[in-house]
């Protein structure tokens, strides 16, 4: 099934949110004492993991990065470059996290796109945006094995999932790509850095759980 | 490839699997102390993770619960409620644990049969019925960082594969299906039961293990 | 996409660094308390868990392994005997590691050789390659609830990437398959035999982790 050509702004957009999510991943081996090939798989695990998630659910095979060099180039070059600086790159990890979200609502938007463009309906289209933002980090904490850090409180996800919704909308509303890319990174990524700079939690269970 | 359009029934008995499916998953994201996105997503794993393995794994993408937002809503409506009333279900773990026996000897019976309507061969088709089985617990505790609990003497799998294998050879017999589903998922069922009752464990290595 | 006809040799190899991958997996399961379900299972995913990555990633499904009963016995077989006999296995690890090198060879070069016969160019297809030689080992590690050991300083991705790299290269020059396969494999479990015997490590990023 085609998917339309992505224009040189998506492609630059997409490979800056890969090289954030790389550096995020390579970090976190850095601190789990892995040696050089575990930084770079946590590195291209975590850049490319959540759209590698999608394409084989979609059925979208081989995944797109594995027919695109410069989408394997990016990763290596974030691991190595974490690898050989990281203490520089740990002390700027809120610049990190900053990207970071730029990163998320990028890949939500162009995830939910990519689902309608293989004949999802919205609400899986919006399942997949949300997968492609969150999932390279989930393979990326499996592989370090720990438990998501999703799934501790952090106010990731949820944003995610809304800017994809905002993106099949506008999609199915045929507005222009670029509006809906904009409406839906824009509030995936707005909500996201005001979660970090006002500590915002997701909600917990409460009551004593049984055993 | 087209699979017979499946009656009511079995949509139904689908979908009531996938919820205590779900239930069991959110009950360890609340006693893993995750928040409310980490209760939804191994709500959803646990409850679809087996068919999407299977479905990646014989090729039928996207996966049947891609196209039919039931099978979305379900996990999320056992996770929400999980969320709120888990101290309750949590007292009532027994009779989940008896509903996912059900819940077991239904999907080994529509694994198997999906893994032959796409071709597999008979060893194969019973696999993919025991993976649609137990694939979401496995990947409920893998992303909850535990050793799946299947691997630790709980016997679960062995009936999954013994029903699989039956649903294979009634099907083989040209058996109609209701027969097919009846003796595959009653003998899967009742062994699980059995084995709860009387606390029968898998079998453990004996002899000390090398280091 | 039809791949060639695989010959009688290449399959009994195949099957050989099966088997060995298989008993590593079971031994891991041995030593993590694992039942005789884990073992099978443990067995069954360090032997063909990167075949399976392979194949998903490059959309050939179903995987080989699901349509030759002859691949799914063979990791049972490893199973059952490390199962019965893993005191014994386990003293003779050292030829297991030695065996399993030879496997690695063979993988990062079918692998290698598979992505490019779906289409795949030059790194991609390598990466495939590296894939199928450490995707079971990482799969198993995932499920065993630790990090990969291939993170950790031992010197095997790289390897296999190298003979991927090989193999791709020859492949590309029109070589034999039978000199591409030597050579590639060649380098692969020679540098993996030597990086054993010297005890060489992966290098470890320096400089303290910061927090």
């Amino acid at each position: 099934m085609p998917t339309p050509e992505p224009s040189v702004t998506l492609v630059v957009a997409d490979l800056v949110g890969i090289f954030v999510f790389a550096i995020s991943g390579a970090l976190v081996a850095v601190r789990k004492d892995l040696d050089v090939f575990g930084v770079l798989v946590l590195a291209g695990t975590t850049g490319l993991g959540g759209g590698f998630l999608r394409d084989v659910l979609i059925g979208a095979t081989p995944p797109a990065a594995l027919a695109d060099w410069r989408y394997l180039l990016v990763p290596v070059a974030a691991g190595l470059l974490t690898f050989y600086f990281h203490p520089a790159l740990g002390r700027m990890e809120r610049t990190v996290t900053v990207f970071d979200a730029f990163g998320l609502g990028l890949f939500c938007v162009t995830g939910a796109l990519k689902g309608l463009a293989y004949g999802l309906g919205p609400v899986p289209a919006a399942l997949m945006g949300m997968v492609t933002g969150i999932g390279g980090g989930m393979v990326r904490d499996v592989l370090a094995s720990r438990v998501p850090a999703i799934f501790r409180g952090e106010l990731y996800a949820i944003p995610a999932l809304a800017g994809a919704f905002v993106a099949v909308g506008g999609a199915r509303l045929d507005l222009p790509v670029l509006v809906v890319a904009v409406a839906g990174a824009g509030l995936c990524t707005t909500w996201r850095l005001v979660a970090i700079w006002r500590h915002w939690q997701a909600p917990m269970p409460t009551g004593p759980a049984s055993v």
